[in-house]
């Protein structure tokens, strides 16, 4: 069933809820999940209302018109999202697949549902995963001797496809080139970013490496959305798996893929589904 | 601060949420934690809505009395509950008190908040412990030789002291008896068992040496409410533990209590916050 | 490197590992690791002995007979495995295919070192996925109109192919047929299958079903050797993941799929890897 | 049963194993539990061998003096322990006394055997629980007014109620002082600290409000060998609790206690089981 979804920060104050409710009441709509959060260190109050829109008596385009008055009353920062227009995503990848092909798996089976127009890499490992989805592959290498230079060339590259494809959100599926705050600036809170280790923990530069030397009795990942500070980003999942003295580096990088995948396609399937909102560093995902 | 939680059970309708937000909204309330849960089988609408009564313009005593004709609109199984009315509860305990050591001292520290004013024991073993945090220790031992009449016996005693503390829960803190479908019927949602497996598998007796036997990779306890039929209450709370060869029946039961006395532990204080609702055979547990 | 490695079961009494070390060092062998266990209940004695065979001074076709000896001092049951002499397995899938899809990426990726000459399936579903991944895919449709018949024949079927493929290991990788024990008794320890619940929980048809009926707060996964009495050998992994209110059946499954594909694959490369031993309805998995 | 363990470390080398479960068989001495590492980045073998002492043939004090020859064969760094003896143990505590309850509950019913002489504290807080378990309580306050003078003062008081008691191992168990290097040099692998979280994130103070504002998903609890770097030893334990946007700053430290106490505990049964060897900055935990 096509549903409508409000997601709206704003100052704490008596009355928000029974005003957005009330809103969706009014106009015969039917709440199906409505969540909160009320933040009180900065008394920030979070709130996601999604309804049916089957019998709702306004048509999409008038929905944010009429709720206006309501946001501005209360301050709010807010977005509407409807269920029937389907994101358009971005993968970008380098030559470790794991998570590219989970995604696609999952896409396939309808698990997470988007547009997936393009997958972007600087290798051309992936390639053949790719037309085994049917998904357009398009390789844009670095060129490591002059990189600076050829870097810039391919952000600009890259972002010119973004919006050629209208992406909503990129993903990246261990990508491991470090994004210009350009770039980044161009999708605030629009690109995920999955890490392979327990944040803060092992920030940077090979984190198994540093898990294993370290001799950590667990080891983790962090899906986080990318900002200028590097695996600073508002983390929206992480997990872990238990290594023992047993494991070689190789073992416990095996055991890191399982993780990725998993912690990585949750944080995709919330984004998707329009359930995360991030305040300061912080996310509240809505069940 | 003290504050008033509804929860409310009805059929699906539209409008509830508004209705519910729209109450506490026009009596000055303010609401700190709203959650919902629509039952798509069933077509049941769960909600809970806590709010502040700092400011609220109604008297405690009024609440439910204005509540009633929107309570009747939407055919709802509702109550109200109040934060400075602290619950009266009472522990059960048999020989193992590693449960009830663990709620007592959560209770000494703050962590649950209850009134505490009777354990009830069928054996001397925990009286000491009981002493420690001063609480009233009352033992009544049945006689197995002819246990059917003590039985009977012991259970009114047990039932009027329920009776005279005023006795709002019951914790079976690893209490060893089964208890009659009267005395069951008496506290409807109101006695909480820990059972030493992952439920539904290893219902009833020796659950640790049946999975040792089994050769389980995990072993689990659930906590859950105690109905007529043994061990197929309502689950409140599941955890797990890994097991391996090298466990003993010994280690195997010692993992089991860790278990056993953090998942109780989540049980009561979910129960003492009215953050759990009951549909059938399953709970709602509002985060 | 290429290793041997001695799989022993034993009645415990004094000097098996000092034989058994004994005779790897005698001839010029090095432990690369050994792992026991000794089993109180049947006093049963276990053993795992893996050595690298660079400077061994036996070549491989006289260890057995080198060994014999010690063996038959000790009553035990032993097998000797070589590293470098790949399984070979079979995969049987029904129209789920994520485990198997799961099972082929890991294998091109040689984290699963196998020799794979084989898929087996009652539907054409799979088919794209075997063929991407350049394994032959035999499609034995079971006609349910006259199911019994077409079964035996099927079965007849299947055997002759493991027959011809000199078929090591079967994995049921969500094949949702019951095997007749005609079938498994020609792999004893030999058939892997997945159950997709926390068993001895939710034995037989339709688990997912009833976990989500029965209102528990966590799911499971376990992979088995099969033997004649459903869902009842030997387990060899288990693992589980939270559920709360919020999953629908449909994200119950989901949460199950992500369980299933990473038991299954834990449980494949133990056995690859020559690292399990069952012992009654038991298995050790050695580290 | 009386047993004898052997804890090794020396270059890997053909042999070692042989050697030594030649010796206890030699001696008609029974293997209860073998186990062993290769660490392949150091070449270092690691074996912990425990037999049983009912039938050995050498008295307890001459197995080090037999075993010697072997031992400087293969340049062995070894300790031999032997379970009738009882590791004499000191805790340290604050103000909050949930590690220290956890671990006396477990010493008196068993689970953690030792003898347990006494308890340091900065603070009068937790000597009621002391007193109701019958285990001496020297208060040492640290003025802070003076602290640095004091602090030397009440270092050289507890070392001499170290030696007094002749102490083996010294748990913090929530002491929220910084031992000096003096300090720590004399009990080398002899201080178990318990850190609020999952190291390496977090180092140093107030880790649970720093996890609150970084809004991480899970939080952690390690127990560690206290070397002369601030939370830098050798990690022997972690785990992990999930936290979500619902939890408070409070409600994330209540869940920390639950893992504190777990983590920290099994450290300590583990080294009281002579199952730890630590080798550079890692730990080998044997099962």
């Amino acid at each position: 069933m096509p549903t409508a979804t409000l997601l709206i920060t704003c100052p704490d104050q008596r009355g928000i809820l029974a005003a957005v409710s009330g809103f969706v009441d009014h106009h015969n709509g039917s709440i199906l999940r409505a969540g909160e959060h009320l933040e009180p260190d900065t008394n920030l109050y979070l709130l996601r209302v999604e309804w049916d829109l089957a019998n709702f008596a306004l048509p999409d385009d008038r929905i944010a018109v009429e709720f206006t008055p309501i946001a501005d009353k209360f301050q709010m920062k807010w977005r509407l999202a409807f269920s029937a227009r389907k994101k358009r995503v971005a993968i970008f990848v380098s030559k470790m697949a794991h998570c590219l092909a989970d995604l696609l798996y999952r896409h396939q089976i309808g698990e997470i549902e988007c547009e997936l127009p393009i997958i972007v890499s600087n290798h051309p490992d992936a390639r053949p995963l790719a037309e085994f989805h049917k998904v357009p592959y398009v390789e844009l290498p670095l060129d490591s001797s002059m990189s600076k230079d050829n870097k810039a060339e391919v952000e600009a590259r890259q972002l010119a496809l973004m919006r050629e494809h209208r992406i909503d959100l990129i993903i990246l599926a261990r990508y491991m080139q470090i994004l210009t705050p350009r770039f980044i600036a161009a999708y605030p809170d629009g690109i995920i970013n999955i890490h392979h280790s327990f944040l803060p923990a092992f920030i940077g530069a090979r984190p198994h490496q540093r898990s294993y030397e370290r001799g950590v009795k667990l080891i983790g990942a962090t899906a986080h959305y990318v900002t200028e500070v590097l695996d600073e980003g508002p983390i929206i999942e992480q997990d872990v798996a238990r290594v023992t003295h047993h494991d070689s580096l190789e073992s416990l990088i095996g055991k890191g893929r399982d993780l990725e995948r998993v912690v990585l396609s949750r944080a995709v399937r919330w984004h998707l589904e329009d359930r995360i909102l991030v305040y300061g560093r912080k996310t509240v995902v809505f069940e």
